[in-house]
């Protein structure tokens, strides 16, 4: 059988003395952590679109990488085996889970719609017995309604309701494909639903779109009784110059406002959070509070850089303090770590794919042991519960429950005085921190 | 009588001709502008903090200026005379609103309340009688429950329910003094309502306490008896790593999660907007695009720094692409334009601050002038109109009115097949755009 | 003769009143400005590569443009198209000046070198033949050693001397080229002259190696008897993470370090000015008050966003900033305005081309003017001497002249005590700085 | 004798498994590496400023924290006790190296210059007596041109020689102090050299004054026989618009142009390198391929806000990557680790000065040791030669000896054709890197 990675091998776990570039020093996936296998917890997921399709492309030149895979003339013969060096490629990386766009899998035919359609079954079908033979999950699947020129003004949010028509036809087949490879969430990332000058765009109208637009999809879920979560992954910018979808904060208060907030649950992408100005595990806390936290992309960007750079993610740093707030919110259960990350432009060789993800899940694999020992040890929660204690006693909880008002707080002041003021303690903590990288 | 600007008067308007530092080009205040007097459109107002009581500090020195009227050594007397400054400043400069913070216009008597309070009825004693004496109004009141340093860790999102106390008890004072002056506004701007690090954070239980104080807020307003809006100011950061009140999107979403939304309105401010990496008409569109448009803090940040410049707004640009938002979606009606602005740290002479406001006043008179010819020539609009054109067609009523799901947008693609696509014309609009500048 | 721009006809001046979208209202290119035609001062000058070669491409999906010029099968006819659409391009518009890269004007023949510069001779022949019919002249060439996937790690910076001969060999070919065509310079943008990861990197020998291929350059320069300047033109990142030519005056340093300052002019461009944070007129201060202002890439990005948008300039306030400077240091002599800009990926039409440089060409026509009348005014220049004065003074001027040491410093001090401070004035000279705007 | 940190006692060093908080995990000053202790090769120092006269102040805020030592009424009082309090704090820190501005130490007698400096002098028979009753030696000394309002534009480059003969007197009298206290060397940070808006700048004057002044400096320090290096700590902005020592490679070429490079090298700030757009070892990695490397501000910054915040230095990564770069360098000679950092303004208590330092020293120690392992191990050095080996064969070699020019590059290519391309490795490299993280 032909093999698209002649030079790698299973990826062993090697312990972490290893300086075996091609092996784990910390994934080690049946060794449990706070009771559970490390594989369960982090559900590692690649991605079709810049792991087996993407070239090194940027805005200064084309691709650099040249892909067996890609070398077919006929565009069904090059995305045939482009998923057979996909399952290879999953299989000997050790994840269980992929997901994909529509466009990633088989190639579009123009403007015939139902010509694309058939494609896409016919590559499914491919997958899905892929996916049989090698045990392998689809952790979730979504719609590519941004490269293709007809959506160049957005897609649910285009001026043309006749663009938007494709989204939703697109969406539609992508959603009972999800379905029918049994994948676990359905993505909706709004590549170009947001607007390039206020100058041409009613605001209004677009976002009442949208809402409309999420509406309808999850009409169509029901219908099709997919019961996995819909997730929305906001980034700020970038095609566009604004996003709508900009941030957790703002997805979730449009959820809300649009009664859409228990039918969404968002997809959190680390490069997306610092492109908004926040840490990555701001938008994690913000989601978790808000009991939004569906699923993670993976990556990291280059905040010196102004554009998202969807670089492996290898900080240490990060991901612990990803990984400690997806563990007290309860870890995943139907979404998982993707990683939504592409080599660098000159990473030209195949294995280099396997150098990034190898990277990328030892990355995590420690900072899982990292979070749960912090979590063990309590240090962190502890000092949280201590500086908030007075909201336990009975003056905060009788403000909580709502039975004072500012007449009663200024009373209260009147009688009691300055307050004494404690420490925030930061740097302290910073150290502390540093005990589990 | 005492004068704190001898070398002043009442600033005239001298027609675009004019060369006159300390005089009008634009700024014409009977001027009708669309049936409307200028002065009626703008509604300028002066900021008490940074006009009298900012001396030109930064993190790297003290204050650069000298100012006659914070001389006295007693702090009452002090405040005495800088509230007779102001309304000098206000009447030459020509303007009719005013806003303060509680603690700019009184001193604080350390953790005394009764006494701070007590000095703060004195002063605005004295405000009411200047106000009746100038013709003045006070376009919104607020409370500075930030700089003490029993605010560190936030007011209403403070680890400790005391703070809360305080924070409370400020407000509903401010309040009281805002109802008594007449101030058709009170704002809320979140000073340190966020954190620094996550670390030491329960961001969960800080927002909820946050929702609460607004809900004591407007509790107390309606026993009050207090008609005007209560405003939220969105800032994204600074001096905190992350402010709740984020940006116009995060907060409006934070008040419809908590039933808000029917009691507040935004104060938009121009650096906050860029600070959250918004253009200043973004978070306006944003606003009137969702009914919550109040009133606008005027002012411009440099894009190349990443702090709260809050100088004096001269962009004509900015200006004329805030008018246009604002008087599309009706105009000021409690609100209007607020100077949260302050002279550089070498304008150290009282002339300066005319230079500024007059600056500032120049500009937003002349945007106001060419936001009604964009209006009234409709160039823009009519573009808009036109793109958006297939939406008040059947096939995009049909969607619009929630008539229409996937399968309807799958069959209508499989029937029409691929859409003509038009051009954005971002360059002709922009070109067009400088024909009004 | 074959057209393709048979909706534009030759674009007229029609003045500051006209509304028509395909007309200058401020660029009348015979009209005298402090003494010389307004063509003269501005030199325009339209860039092969975005106009006639860009399609719309971004990250996130391939061109959305259509242009008839590129339709043929095999590239040397789509080049010669090409060639043939630019100049009945330039010849509308009016401009009479063209920028190009190597690799624009005629298509790579693999590795094959040969090949290559033989196509390239056979389309400059075309392009000298169009030159001289339609009266049009080369502002600068330039080389392409960035988008081929051999210059993925640099051009003369590169980790391997054998992609540095590449780089020298293209140059060589592209210089010739120029002197050929009457070019007027040769620029040198480094792409791709800096790195992604310091893990990788000699920085200390990749930059000797690039002084080495800047005195190459100069040598060869010499050798082809080409009398024009040779310019740099900074970036600091994007491509790269970090480009070696960060900014002006980073360039300037390397130059004087390397013995070349003499040897090149600066070629400013006002995106790449505010990637690396700094206003354009900064950039243009610098290199003018250092005697290396060569030429303009005259655009304007978004301050918001991260990467290079490479927008038509339609700011007045930018644009008039530059002027003058550029008018104060002299004006051009070689050097002009070049549009490195391209329209945005919805802008499909060829008109939007025109809409484009019509907007830049005006927006810098209004802009000469408003210098012109800034100078002639002396506001700016009379408020900088008087402020400046003390060192126009005995004290001054010996210290200019190095007679003083802290020695005599302190001692003046003693006894002079504290000096007298005076306002900034900045508020005052922004608001006389908008009466030209 | 009175005690300012009673809660404190000499931090020891418990290693790696201590979970105390107040104790050193890393940081074991004897023990060896590569041949050294640690306490050579890391040359810790506390700044005076942040340390013990910073309480915390921002823009927002007064400052929050109450210090004994500041308490007296008496200014040379509290300059007394702030003194003593330091060295206790040094003492119980177990750092060997302090730094302080001019005006840190003594109160400034307004204007009087006489009386300010035997103030100075006072102070420093105290500071001369406690390093040598301590065994404390200072690591560098500065002068602060830029708090008082008299340098509001600047120090040397006023618009006013009056004010420039001002900072020729301070740094005058702050370089006698710093030779007579034995200091290793001497600092220049232009804290206000640099401009608000060039409406109101001449930039080349001021910079040809700032060269003057650098050369005016060069000359005392030779007449007052100190033999410690000369440093310039660059950085971009802040609290000016734009400052002249913009980043290493700027200020590096200024020096240069100025005939100034042999008698400066660098004090690299972390957090100015980030404010710069610059990964804090690029500016070490350019400053030592220059042999400019000269001492370091251990900070770090938060790269989403916008501002210096001047924090402690807790990140592995960034320090790791710094102390290889420094280690390969050579290492300090006359230069150290100066901690210019300040606590948070909610850590209140003066043991959170303690907590902070110990952090900064523990991620420092750790980095030591993991940059010395990675010199050891000679991965990442032997990817480099390797990469870079075609430039140690013989066309290399002859190109970089300049036997070669542009005719015999493209006579190679022409014999040669298209080389073979390495991948960049960077995901292997950057997963390697966390094997010593
Ligand atoms: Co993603
Ligand atoms: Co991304
Ligand atoms: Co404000
Ligand atoms: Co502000
Ligand atoms: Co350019
Ligand atoms: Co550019
Ligand atoms: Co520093
Ligand atoms: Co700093």
């Amino acid at each position: 059988m032909k093999t698209y990675f002649p030079k790698v091998d299973r990826i062993a776990y090697e312990g972490p003395d290893s300086r075996n570039p091609m092996a784990f020093r910390h994934y080690n996936p049946d060794e449990e952590v706070m009771g559970k296998p490390m594989r369960e917890h982090l559900r590692f997921a690649v991605c079709f679109w810049h792991t087996f399709k993407g070239l090194g492309a940027d805005p200064f030149g084309p691709g650099s990488m040249i892909r067996e895979w890609l070398q077919p003339d006929d565009p069904m013969d090059a995305a045939r085996e482009t998923m057979h060096a996909a399952f290879e490629f999953f299989t000997k990386l050790g994840v269980e889970f992929w997901c994909f766009h529509d466009r990633d899998i088989a190639p579009e035919a123009g403007g015939d719609l139902a010509e694309t359609n058939r494609r896409l079954d016919e590559i499914v079908d491919l997958a899905e017995q892929l996916q049989n033979d090698r045990g392998m999950k689809l952790l979730w699947g979504t719609t590519n309604a941004f490269s293709n020129r007809r959506f160049m003004a957005g897609a649910s949010t285009n001026p043309s309701p006749e663009v938007f028509a494709w989204a939703g036809a697109q969406v539609k087949k992508a959603m009972e494909l999800t379905h029918r490879l049994g994948g676990e969430g359905y993505v909706f990332w709004g590549g170009r639903e947001g607007y390039e000058t206020l100058l041409n765009t009613d605001l209004k109208r677009e976002t009442d779109h949208l809402a409309r637009f999420l509406h309808m999809a999850v009409d169509y879920k029901k219908k099709l009784g997919f019961k996995g979560p819909l997730y929305i992954e906001p980034k700020p910018k970038e095609p566009t110059k604004h996003q709508y979808d900009f941030d957790a904060q703002s997805v979730h208060g449009f959820l809300v406002k649009n009664g859409l907030d228990r039918e969404f649950l968002l997809n959190i992408e680390a490069n997306h959070a610092t492109l908004a100005m926040h840490d990555f595990q701001h938008e994690l806390e913000y989601a978790a509070a808000n009991g939004m936290l569906g699923s993670v992309d993976a990556n990291i960007g280059d905040l010196l850089l102004g554009w998202d750079t969807d670089q492996f993610p290898t900080s240490i740093y990060d991901a612990t303090r990803a990984m400690y707030t997806i563990l007290r919110s309860g870890g995943f259960t139907t979404g998982g770590l993707n990683f939504d990350a592409h080599v660098r432009r000159q990473s030209i060789d195949p294995e280099d794919l396997f150098y990034g993800h190898v990277a990328g899940m030892d990355t995590f694999a420690r900072a899982l042991k990292a979070a749960a020992n912090m979590i063990a040890d309590g240090v962190f929660a502890d000092f949280v519960k201590q500086r908030y204690a007075g909201w336990d006693g009975e003056f905060g909880r009788r403000i909580e429950n709502g039975e004072l008002g500012f007449e009663e707080l200024e009373a209260h002041v009147l009688e009691h005085g300055e307050p004494e003021l404690q420490s925030g303690r930061q740097e302290m903590l910073e150290h502390r921190f540093n005990d589990y990288v």
